[in-house]
């Protein structure tokens, strides 16, 4: 029942806060935006905490007065981001008779909060959504920006909608049950914010990281405050992703294509490839003379002394290659890639050769 | 080649221009916010039209510079809103490798205007679209607003998005094929904005209402302006419709309700459901005495001097009542009306009694 630590996002008329606690959840109705009486609301939840944590925020909500509250799971993993999962939680929103003051919440990792977030965002044209996420990850990273969607034959997220939340609420409790792998995965998103922009919160990663990951409340409600603000903050300039928020996709040109090329099978999960691109994009920095060694050396040696990967095990580079030069975020033809001039230096780069990319994976995958 | 009137639409950085007049679509470029050359575009255009202004369309774009025109077909009719179409639309824009440059332009009625709109609103979370309403109807309603969406079985337009249009082009040439029926019910539209909040333009269409449907183009142009121009004012004061916009919604609790019992089958068009309702809007204030008689007396009479119908025919009284009561627009469980104190005199009313709402249209089915 404590708010640890809270972070504004200031999107004008659209902005919302996401605070950092614990039993959060046990006491819905002081952290929401608004009255939940009298309304028809829905809890969207991951099918492995629907017992748990969204029957609590379900209790609570009825507690509060909710005129109805409506619980459905989505099964885990990338595969209920899809057309079908999409229809099936619109058709459960409108059955249950949704009206605009309704409000969707959404209860767990990445998966449901970008499913649940892009339902709302199009029932009735819009209805309000509350995140919950559950995992390390989504509290870092998908609880600040508004993007939501489904995957598609073509590629991750090649559908969806900017619908920012009313509200985020992460409960540090859930993260008691997380794995591991998963855990450090979304540890490689915290360290990311480091790396792009402030030297000075990589130097404190370097020292309390393995308190984070040990799940010191007071450091890791920090650590999650301090990417979540610095995420804000540069989601704030560019709400729709036109310029400065490219920076947030340090280590994700090379890391959706090593994701992609593993086949989304949990070989290698979003943060681990977020990992390995961030040290290939310094490795790739220090290649073009932008970036000092020292730097780069510095950053596979704190990702790889935290447990997580750092070096691609996967080796067909030609799909590698391939996934590279088919993302989303491609313009005219040019793969953009975020590189460093050194930690905390990131800058986006649109004239990178093909060619330096792929030796580079090439060298990581050899032990270089 | 010409523009004959011209309409913006203020809704800051989302502001666009509505240009109405003749030829524009031969000329496309000079009448486009953005450069076409070297965009990947797409045209998705009503059936019927497909071979005439969609091939001149993109004729026009090619001659432009771009570097892909992409054409497609939907079937007229409510049917192709429908998530197999729109998982379809998607799917064909993503294989032929949408990026964020790319243009979805929309050429039909509002049928093609909310499902292209819709897709162009959750492809890559969002890529510009220009509508192009060959219709009386869409040129009038669908151009302004940003309201796209698609049918489920729960009732029309249940999903869908808010999205901005880059541009509208009304290009008067292709009314000239258009079914009088079709034409007359657009005029049911342009007639509400005078019942609104303007009763001298009302008084301007009771003369000139009859040049307007004989497709004179400077009078026809003038009546598309206005109607434009009014609709846009009402949208730049509440863009997400939370208040006075439910104001455009004048006709449309009745008449909703009516072609929902109709089963959309093409026996009540929409601007004919419309008709009736205002009649039956202004039927319903008299009787509730707020607005004088004659003033209902007025509106009745010239619908129906115009050629539209103004009472129901469908018999099942209960079958509306109930899809009355499960609109979309229902809040807290209040039917919303839109009534008129006079021509010119439209309010928002959230009390009204339904079994007032239900003998109005009892006596108006028995001609009274």
């Amino acid at each position: 029942m404590t708010i640890l630590e809270s972070v504004t996002v200031n999107l004008g008329s659209r902005s919302y806060p996401i605070h950092i606690g614990q039993g959060l959840l046990a006491h819905i109705k002081e952290h929401l935006p608004f009255n939940p009486a009298g309304r028809t609301l829905f809890v969207l939840a991951d099918y492995n905490i629907e017992n748990t944590y969204a029957e609590m925020l379900a209790e609570g909500l009825k507690k509060a007065g909710a005129a109805q509250v409506h619980i459905r799971s989505v099964p885990p993993g990338e595969a209920s981001k899809s057309w079908k999962q999409l229809e099936s939680v619109l058709s459960w929103i409108l059955d249950n008779k949704a009206d605009r003051q309704s409000v969707l919440f959404a209860v767990g990792g990445g998966v449901t909060g970008d499913l649940g977030g892009f339902a709302a965002a199009i029932a009735l044209r819009g209805i309000p959504f509350v995140q919950v996420p559950t995992t390390l990850l989504a509290q870092v990273d998908s609880s600040v920006g508004g993007k939501t969607g489904i995957n598609t034959p073509q590629g991750k997220n090649m559908v969806g909608a900017f619908h920012q939340p009313a509200a985020v609420l992460c409960d540090l409790d859930t993260l008691e049950t997380l794995p591991r792998r998963e855990l450090l995965a979304g540890y490689a998103e915290i360290a990311k914010y480091g790396l792009i922009n402030d030297p000075e919160f990589f130097i404190w990663l370097e020292s309390q990281g393995t308190k984070v990951c040990a799940l010191e409340p007071q450091v890791l409600a920090k650590a999650i405050e301090t990417a979540c603000r610095k995420k804000a903050e540069i989601v704030a300039q560019d709400e729709t992703e036109k310029g400065v928020r490219a920076l947030l996709n340090l280590g994700h040109t090379f890391g959706h294509a090593l994701e992609a090329a593993a086949g989304y099978d949990g070989s290698l999960l979003h943060g681990e490839a977020v990992a390995i691109g961030m040290v290939l994009a310094f490795r790739l920095s220090v290649r073009l003379g932008l970036c000092p060694e020292a730097d780069e050396a510095r950053v596979e040696k704190h990702l790889a002394a935290m447990g997580l990967p750092v070096r691609p095990s996967f080796s067909d580079i030609d799909k590698i290659m391939a996934f590279m030069t088919h993302d989303k975020k491609v313009t005219d033809g040019k793969v953009v890639f975020i590189l460093a001039h050194g930690i905390g230096k990131a800058v986006v780069s649109k004239n990178i050769d093909l060619k330096d990319a792929k030796q580079i994976i090439a060298e990581s995958m050899k032990g270089k």
